[in-house]
């Protein structure tokens, strides 16, 4: 986050407590469901090696969530509770979108979990730093992007139509995406106060979308997709 | 291992290199199922905590997967190439034996996993030292078999009626692990060479198999199931 214009847009000590419970849960929840995800799409592998790598991601994942769990645990929250808010948005996400195909399991996890990452990371910028850190930390990538980049290019070489197809399923996921992290933002009142304390204005909030949306856009370029 | 009566009945230069990668390969894939299937099971958890707690377990196949593959490629055979054969044997176990409930699953792998844990082991003894402690380490529990004792345990406490339906499901699991396991054995001859002369005869076998059953016994006397 080295140069972000937000990291010190918000004092820590007027960060409220609850919504860094909240950031963890959502955090500690959505690293179970890529877990689950991942360990769905490894199935749909073509090839042991396929199956075998994302098996590994999956398991990357379980490393992240036991550390948020730790760390809830550490600020005298069960992570189960810390999670169940998220529990019904995420899993209404994840069943409205569910991948059909081994490239749309990718094109899901490199699309929708980039879109999800740059929001945590900038929503983490006005943390207080022990848990930016840990925040930034479990949210670096596992070496899924440049596999999924990998496979889906290849793909599209092998068969042009496939990108007209992937790139419909993309604008279905944000969309998807759009509709269930207004809901949770609508719901938990700490986690809409960060981010418009944090940003420092609507303006600011507007910005931070802004930014969010061309990192999506470079991701749908690196798939080979029209965003 | 220790005090084990056949760790040194063959000289290690007489196993067949083709047997020592088969029992590498065949382990390497049920690593790769157990992990899929705990991840499916983890999604029958009646609690955030118990999924946690399975994709946990889940996680830990992998990294055994990954030591049995980093192996394989010392040997200079492709992880893929060696799981080949056990992939039809394995995924007919599984796709026969599927769980229909939390409980079930839990049965399945403790039941399941601590028979082929026991062949595994036995077969391991056989190996040049290296490839043995490889094996054994693998094999370590991940700490499921507690948990799925606990909680299986609970269940019937709660309901006696649960014992006998497990105690039935219990059965057909090690009918279909017979199955699949004398189908491995009589396809890939290194393997079943390796049993005969490791055990330094058919008595030998015999005795091998009454142990493996003791083992089971005390398993199910464990979960409070009638073997």
């Amino acid at each position: 986050m080295e140069g972000h214009p937000l990291t010190t847009a918000a004092e820590p000590s007027t960060v409220d407590p609850a919504a860094v419970v909240d950031l963890l849960g959502v955090l500690a929840y959505a690293e179970l469901t890529a877990f689950d995800r991942l360990a769905e799409d490894a199935r749909l592998a073509p090839t042991l090696e396929g199956r075998a790598a994302l098996a590994r991601m999956a398991a990357a994942e379980i490393t992240h969530h036991e550390r948020l769990s730790a760390r809830l645990r550490e600020l005298g929250v069960a992570p189960a509770d810390a999670m169940a808010p998220f529990v019904a948005p995420l899993d209404a996400f994840h069943d409205s979108t569910r991948a059909g195909t081994w490239l749309e399991g990718l094109v899901k996890a490199f699309v929708g979990d980039g879109l999800a990452t740059d929001f945590y990371r900038e929503v983490a910028a006005f943390l207080p730093a022990e848990d930016r850190d840990l925040v930034l930390e479990v949210l670096e990538d596992s070496g899924h992007a440049d596999f999924a980049v990998r496979e889906v290019r290849a793909a599209i070489v092998a068969d042009r139509a496939v990108a007209g197809r992937l790139a419909l399923w993309a604008r279905r996921l944000v969309g998807e995406a759009l509709t269930q992290s207004q809901a949770v933002i609508a719901e938990r009142d700490g986690l809409g106060e960060l981010l418009i304390t944090g940003s420092g204005s609507l303006n600011g909030v507007a910005e931070l979308i802004g930014r969010i949306t061309a990192g999506h856009t470079v991701r749908m370029q690196a798939l080979g997709l029209n965003p």
